[in-house]
């Protein structure tokens, strides 16, 4: 990307140059000279890219297995390495009642600058509801946008413009979005907008056309619709497919967007507003796989994330009065790849195994026919089980490892700790035998996370940031904290 | 700490107002506004920080514990919090033979600039030597000082200053510090300088004396030892013990120093040089522990060290001739706390439970009278391992569980991922039941590091650091490029 950031018209305007020239022992402090450079105001747009549930060791093992498969790095690395202006801190993430945050309370802290317990959606302890950032965007007279790879009602995107008590109100949240009149919505999660599938039979496609909203429900479909009005699209019924699975089968790819395309149509739909915008983008999917301990799943969505932070970069090129915000929401499971073989020497070829894996364990599950709810493992076989992994992961596993998984998906395995036990678990842990890669446990962690921004405002990121201090920072940037309340 | 770095005066010398003032375009881009208030030979000293195996997670979860105990934050967290001019940035520490690095090529990649294979130190791979950084500083006339928590000729020290074709050389690593006349060495490895211990039967004490060195062998002589001569302080036979032992055993107290009060001893010495120092120190142990899964060696060694940061911010307060990087080496088994409960709400609680553990896993095994290399298991109960662990963790575990570590302590543990059935993973796994703390294996990982400096020359590190640059920084700053051939 090119030097974004700070004009220098933007400097002269904010008097900054007297501030670095005259001030007595600012020099050298970065924080200090830095942040005189941007003035509530000058983030006419805010772009909050979140990777779900990415720990650190995401972020690296996407980096090193993009430069092996494809001879370059990611962008947010190269934003690391680049000249451009940005900013970096670590992230404290906790929630109201737990250290560990779930997504819930992780994106209600960005989105109504409260901490809140986990599982709500700006919903205080007291049944408080906070008035969400897509809201006071709006009322300001900006348009909105959510995009996500999961459902588009799951609980990152509802973060920023719902209020539930329950992040599982998703039929709820759907009619919410409605009601709010966000311009841009795009994601999975047919299921709670069709009438066939809502708790309530109501029709929503209807009811958002009605409102205004063209609605899409494939690739094509978004490709062919107008700009000129808000847009629903959805393109699953639950989450989007793995960005391994994408790839792989192309009746996906003509029927699903990818995360970067979606960010491209939202940004030509909201950019047409000359009061500016919001516009959350996740990827939602990097948090499932970590869950899962998928680490085809994990790495490849990380990599569709980071080609739409590429997208995102794309657009801030050349101009001065939008502000990027990149971080993640919380870790989950630390993967990594472990030093195997003598001197490590073999971890570098286990992790190339990743780039012939066809599947992710999702769809290694529906070939099996199995479920997580499902009590019997009539059919699968040790043999089965063997073929399958071999055909989806083009790896070869033993007749004890296929036994292991087996007795996973039988929830007779027994490990030391309970929270690995899981099919997952143990099928991460087979494979990690031939790749390297594996998980502490099934569960977001409480690791501080990674943080970075450009452009207007990103100077003002803490070094050490509260989570809601971001709230505090986007509604500042852009000017629009007289709409904050009721 | 106080606001340390670049004096006005600093900033005046080196032109840096006229750079920034008219510097077209330069506003606002802070590598290359800070960049100008940096000049060769600004660093007469450098202090090189490491914590040896620090994944992310580490430095989140010793944050986490040290708030929860003691109410306080790690000072390198409240570093990112403070207004103190600092630099940070992530660090790609690969070997010349693969993206999972150990030790001895870590630190070469520092102490000589060069990217060697795993296993050797500053030797590359046709045998050629690489002039060490310890030797370039000496040449210019400046102190030399190394300080381990882990044998003083383990790796990460023996990086910085001498040239063995394998890590394990040590015996002959200890001569060479002898030979090149390093000015403070402190740290474990008494067999390695003890006649009765060496393989070559030579006594490197009664050899250090005679070159000068003051030898001391306790924490008492070390208190008492002169601050006017070269300094050979060896604490413990192998590795120093763990800090949660330490902290528990009142013997091991008075014979052994902290890792803070080494650095402490180390700064008054080498500080006389009017001419400056480099120094080198290491929380060696909090790889160890990773390695050993053992969570109360991991997170207490490593506020052990941050209270050697703290030794190194108060000697740097005031002072603007000093650059200190803080870093680690690589990660080590990417521990976190995993959320575990409804909501994750029982996550805070888990994590309490470390506050009371009385020893590390370390200590279990002495107790068991077990080591790695012992293939009888007589005597070590299902019962005597739950009574062991429930003294030295606090934590009743179950007879099952119990079971498992039996069986790994016979070697008979399967598990899914053959890097975890080991006893301390299965020992970790056991544990994490209660305290919720997990590792992904027993290696090293391919993650990038933290990495983070202040003190002239800190402007210069690149957001995305190539671990040889270090090197090239250290060499730089502190203005002796002219000694680094030959």
């Amino acid at each position: 990307m090119s030097k974004n950031g700070f004009s220098r018209r933007e400097f002269l305007r904010t008097g900054a140059i007297s501030t670095v020239a005259l001030g007595s022992g600012l020099i050298g402090r970065q924080k200090q000279a830095i942040k005189s450079t941007s003035s509530p105001g000058d983030a006419k747009n805010v772009i909050f890219l979140v990777s779900d549930g990415m720990s650190s060791g995401t972020l690296s093992l996407a980096d090193l297995l993009k430069q092996q498969q494809f001879g370059d790095k990611t962008n947010w690395i190269k934003l690391y390495e680049s000249d451009s202006e940005y900013h970096r801190g670590l992230m404290d993430m906790a929630s109201l009642d737990s250290v560990v945050t779930d997504s819930a309370a992780a994106s209600s802290s960005w989105g109504s600058g409260k901490r809140i317990n986990n599982g709500g959606v700006n919903w205080g302890p007291s049944n408080e509801q906070h008035k969400t950032i897509c809201e006071i965007f709006r009322d300001a007279g900006k348009s909105t946008g959510l995009v996500s790879t999961a459902r588009i009602t799951h609980a990152t995107p509802a973060g920023f413009g719902a209020n539930v008590q329950s992040r599982s109100m998703e039929d709820e949240i759907a009619v919410q979005y409605l009601e709010r009149g966000y311009d841009v919505l795009m994601g999975g999660g047919k299921r709670h907008f069709d009438s066939s599938r809502r708790r309530d039979g109501r029709d929503l496609y209807s009811d958002y056309e009605q409102q205004g909203y063209t609605v899409v429900k494939s690739r094509g479909e978004l490709t062919r619709a107008t700009r000129n009005s808000k847009l629903l699209g959805v393109f699953y019924d639950s989450h989007l497919p793995y960005t391994v699975d994408h790839r792989t089968l192309p009746e996906l790819q003509q029927s699903v967007p990818t995360l970067a395309e979606m960010t491209d149509a939202a940004l030509d739909r909201l950019s047409r507003n000359d009061d500016g915008f919001i516009l959350q983008i996740e990827g939602g999917r990097v948090d499932h796989a970590a869950h899962g301990n998928c680490p085809s799943g994990l790495i490849y969505d990380q990599i569709a994330f980071d080609d739409a932070v590429k997208t995102v970069m794309d657009f801030t090129d050349g101009r001065d009065d939008t502000l990027v915000i990149l971080t993640t929401d919380h870790g989950n499971a630390n993967p990594g790849l472990s030093g195997l073989g003598s001197g490590y020497r073999e971890s570098p070829g286990m992790l190339a195994t990743l780039q012939n894996y066809r599947h992710s364990f999702e769809w290694i599950y529906d070939q099996l026919d199995y479920s997580y709810s499902d009590e019997s493992i009539s059919g699968v076989t040790v043999k089965r089980i063997m073929d399958i992994v071999e055909y989806a992961a083009n790896t070869q596993i033993t007749r004890s490892e296929a036994l292991m998984v087996q007795q996973a998906l039988m929830g007779k395995f027994s490990a030391p700790f309970r929270n690995r036990q899981g099919t997952g678990a143990v099928l991460a842990g087979v494979l990690a035998n031939y790749n390297g890669i594996y998980f502490i446990g099934t569960n977001h962690t409480a690791d501080y996370v990674e943080l970075s921004a450009w452009g207007p405002g990103s100077d003002r990121i803490p070094g050490f940031a509260r989570n809601t201090e971001l709230f505090d920072l986007m509604v500042d940037m852009a000017d629009v904290r007289a709409y904050a309340q009721g």
